[in-house]
């Protein structure tokens, strides 16, 4: 099995260190590491180190580096705009969608997001992707985390999308999204519906600022489903995943 | 929006059909179809009826078909065998893989599965997965319901393996999926692991049936998600989302 990472400040180049406060606790008390196990020390922007554990006390872990690797970013980058979800669906989204390798991910009050992030409770929900897209991204052993940006609405959105290499799920498409030309460099934008789907405005928003309409199969996908599908299927046409 | 669709025992090719049954109830009273709007009948054999609901009482609706269709079933024919999960992970793979279009799912019981499916318990999980299948199935429109077979064990699974075009995903894999030979007829056989992974000796047995060992990416994927990532590779590299 992969060893667990845990996600520090500056990952030391040689030496040794010490793993205290939150991912301290996480790894003497909750996963146990005990002296002479492994694990991998990340700062989530590329740097990762190799270490063994040389000591262990209630909430505190002494490791010794055993390799440092400052890893390349993948390219393109992957952006998904993924729409409002209710219940648990979005943070399913965000937590599938970091597995597969997502870059950012845009929050996006869609028309037809039966939800709306307003508040306090909005700001609760956002925060609830952000973290979930970091347990997500240590228990991937991510090398880089990703982002989750602010939420936007659809023009903010469109504007965003102009210029780039975007595409929008949607289930009337002609184009499938696996035979779609896609860079394999730069930027690739990608934009998820709500469960009631993209409505008709937002998608001519959308093609007016240059994005190209995509259909994966003939399957109706759940939205929580829909951007790990098209980023797999992405990730093997653009090459991330050779 | 898709209309919703509806499972019964044999499509009619035109006039009148009664829906009644757990169906009908569904359709009266939750989807709370009315007169006028459009329903999808389909046996989950590859034949699906447009319909107009004409009239509607408690738990019964009466439709007119104005469109029949048999549709051919797709090929490859694409089965995982995926390892029993903990929690509800393994309900959570088999409505997002049956969203995406798997054909059929055998539940693995693998040396690493932390859940037995034993007895009474073992009979209610098969029993969940199949519900849970046959839901996904309708909520995704598709024409072919997957089947979920009765659990194996490795041996019997390396016995399905053997001859067949299989693979099994394993994270030291060199190969992968992505650039993988894949047929595009016949079937194609996937093992999905448990979050332990697969134990050596399971690969060992895998590998002497004749399997090829694949990877996806660098990221470690949760079991649930593994599958849907995978035969959303699967889909586009075999031209079954073409």
């Amino acid at each position: 099995m992969t060893d667990a990472l845990f996600l520090v400040p500056a990952v030391p180049e040689s030496g040794r260190y010490r793993l205290d406060g939150a991912e301290g606790h996480h790894a003497a008390d909750v996963v146990r590491l005990r002296a002479g196990e492994t694990l991998l020390l990340g700062d989530g922007a590329g740097t990762v180190a190799d270490c063994v554990v040389t000591a262990v006390a209630r909430g505190v872990l002494d490791v010794e580096v055993t390799r440092y690797r400052r890893l390349p970013a993948r390219e393109p980058r992957l952006v998904v705009a993924q729409a409002l979800a209710k219940g648990d669906r979005g943070e399913l989204a965000v937590q599938t969608m970091t597995e597969v390798g997502v870059d950012e991910i845009v929050p996006w009050q869609a028309a037809r997001s039966v939800v709306r992030w307003q508040g306090d409770r909005g700001a609760r929900s956002l925060a609830r992707w952000r973290i979930t897209a970091r347990e997500a991204a240590k228990q991937s052993r991510r090398a880089f985390l990703p982002t989750v940006a602010d939420p936007v609405g659809t023009a903010a959105l469109a504007a965003r999308l102009a210029g780039a290499s975007a595409y929008v799920l949607h289930e009337d498409a002609d184009t499938p999204l696996a035979t779609a030309p896609v860079p394999s460099t730069g930027t690739v934008l990608l934009v998820v519906g709500p469960e009631g789907g993209v409505a008709p405005e937002e998608l001519t928003a959308f093609e007016t600022a240059g994005a190209t309409p995509v259909r994966l199969g003939p399957e109706v996908l759940r939205t929580s489903t829909a951007g790990v599908a098209a980023l797999a299927v992405l990730s093997a046409a653009t090459g991330r995943w050779h």
